[in-house]
């Protein structure tokens, strides 16, 4: 455990040290996607912050530090022990349905957890411009940029001192751009591509707003990293 | 809503008819997007049945007949309420964020059962061999096809009774194809193609086998559309 | 297997016999509580039904008896199966919370699926007549007792072709009679007494009248034990 | 807004003002349940800290008053919000039953944390002593007072990072004390009266103690009001 715990801070430390580095090769190299697994089978490697834990504007050092390694590499670990639980599980005829069904949820509750928090990470610490081509598709679907952010806002504000996520997707099936509100990681739309994620969870601000929820998501905004959507923008009708 | 029915019975007749035309042509067809739309606005229409419902084995014509009527067309007709509804809701300043968040688990729901309705019935219609190559990726990731079978049909098995969806997707963030067991509508791991989805509804099964749901698993396994499985793996690395 | 199947046959036809026996004794025997029992311990028996499976109106005796088969003894035997892992996992040093949080949640939904089946077909077998005591307390409560009648038949149509119960239940904390909607066996209103429970599932009328739930609600209307209603009612307070 | 405001803080600030009086009178008013109400009618009032905010050990004036004016009066608010909402609802002929059925789930939702927050508080605020009746009561379910703690304690641990409550209540149907996991406001047992009540939601604790939630649990139970537990436990057999 304590190596563990140690070759996972060196591992950070090193992100922070990349985030001198250049942007786009970092950015990339973050998101990209790990080697090709087998079900409930491998360990999932923590991704490291793809930023400088100080470069944020409103979110302390201290905070994403610990969302980082405390919710995020937990959830990390969590995933792959049920992961092997499953491998067992699968191969015990004593495992009635439903209790490797329960197994199952577990499974989608550390996946989701696992998947989100990297995208969220992946599109936090840029610059608060979001570019033409973003500000163009966004407008295509609702209307106009400002009308995307007002309720995707809106649903950051109705997640407040709860828990959930708010994640505009592309939804593959309907081909539409759409905000949706998640209350647990369970939760989300079918044959979605998320283009941006926002934490709502109360570790994602708490630490340092307290209850005050909307004044994260001012923070959350000043952040964003819009090279990353702009990017799953594009590979979203792949 | 009476020409409505009328027009989508007339709309299910011409899929029947079109049953007899050249497959492949019709399955495409069936499982294309619809045009581009924006967020919460356009009328998502019913897509037909991409089979004779006459043609399942094990599943009457009047069960898929009423699945399609009444459980996936209420489910789009929910829909474009809901759309319409948050549409008002998102530009009425009185509309508490908790309150429009109730909104949006609605569009979550239907959502989901839209699209996994229309995913399920473009995974059935056809015969029951797997091709190699949609054996050969199974076995990469379970082991061995019989492998991914006995998990997918255990998923099923601890949602008999209940509800929810036995979903094999591909998790394009974690790269792996994986089984997932899902309780309602709502659920699903974000990022995730749908390779493979069965519906664990009672109202797929209760009037065909009564609570003898494990028959109905049997019965979906010999009307798998293979072909379509075999499209979507070739898509997920896209 | 087969013992304890032919087992709950022989219960299942004490109780039929029974029905014959008189009336009031039989209803508070069904619903009498079982024996006080331990933590995740002790086998919880089936409860017969407290009616002549052949007696209902539109609820025809193949449906009612697998119900009560089927998936209310199915439950009972998956609680006693996951009160068993509990009290196994609960010594176990080896269980990560999380994991035993998962198991607690099947508890709950196991839980969940008892008490309420039971509620249910302790509610059920009687004539359609609401006793005054009734009738003037849901007015008390409702504005009138039709209109208490329409908001229950209401969640009742909003639950049709999914899963959940509705329940009209006395909060206790809050001191008052509110009909509540949920969608599967682990929602419920805390500190709340049911008064009476409708199941939404699917296998309460798939098999009697497909997708037509509005006509199941009729048909369970007119099968209302008005008898134990009151007597809920009379306890709540306590 | 201002002047609701203005009232709530005086409110409080009565309450902690009384907190140096009798405490038994000052728990029993605490308790005490509101002037019985109509469905979905009345307004609830928030019921003030049942102990002075500064009194707790090891959880801050600052973070309990937070609680307590945001996410609990927050609670209050929105429950009354739901209640006008669904009163015009039922009777709008225009509004879909599954519309509103999404405002049922609000109406769980908001009653779920407006009487999960009255009941934590009011077994908040005493000596960490628990009275012999209670330990031997928890003795006669779990095995020993120490078991019953442990898996309190691992339940608040699972729930840790995330978003729930640990309750311990007690089942009136199958007539046992029994520890539950819930994972947000609209869970619970059917049919249960809550006995002692742990909030697992991260705005409980971060403030804090970030995401050190094992610390919390300690501080809870340095702070429980056994009287309060006692009292509840005399009464569950009503």
């Amino acid at each position: 455990m304590t190596e563990r715990r140690t070759f996972l801070k060196v591992g950070a430390a090193a992100a922070m040290t990349a985030a001198a580095a250049a942007t786009t090769t970092r950015l990339v190299a973050a998101e990209a996607a790990p080697a090709a697994q087998t079900a409930y089978g491998g360990e999932h490697a923590p991704v490291p912050l793809p930023f400088d834990a100080k470069s944020l504007k409103g979110i302390s050092e201290k905070l994403i530090q610990s969302h980082w390694e405390n919710n995020y590499t937990g959830a990390v670990k969590a995933l792959n022990l049920v992961r092997a639980r499953l491998s067992a599980a699968v191969q015990d005829a004593n495992t009635p349905p439903y209790l490797y069904t329960g197994l199952k949820r577990e499974q989608l509750a550390r996946t989701g957890s696992v998947v989100l928090h990297e995208l969220y990470f992946a599109n936090l610490g840029g610059s608060a411009q979001a570019p033409a081509s973003v500000r163009s598709a966004f407008a295509a679907s609702f209307g106009s940029f400002d009308a995307w952010e007002a309720e995707f806002r809106k649903i950051g504000a109705g997640l407040g001192g709860g828990s959930g996520w708010a994640v505009l997707g592309y939804n593959r099936s309907l081909r539409v751009l759409e905000n949706y509100s998640m209350t647990d990681h369970t939760t989300s739309p079918p044959n979605t591509t998320p283009i941006l994620v926002m934490d709502m969870y109360e570790h994602a601000y708490q630490m340092d707003y307290g209850a005050a929820a909307a004044k994260y998501v001012d923070a959350f905004f000043t952040n964003i990293q819009w090279e990353a959507v702009a990017r799953r923008l594009e590979a979203r009708q792949a």
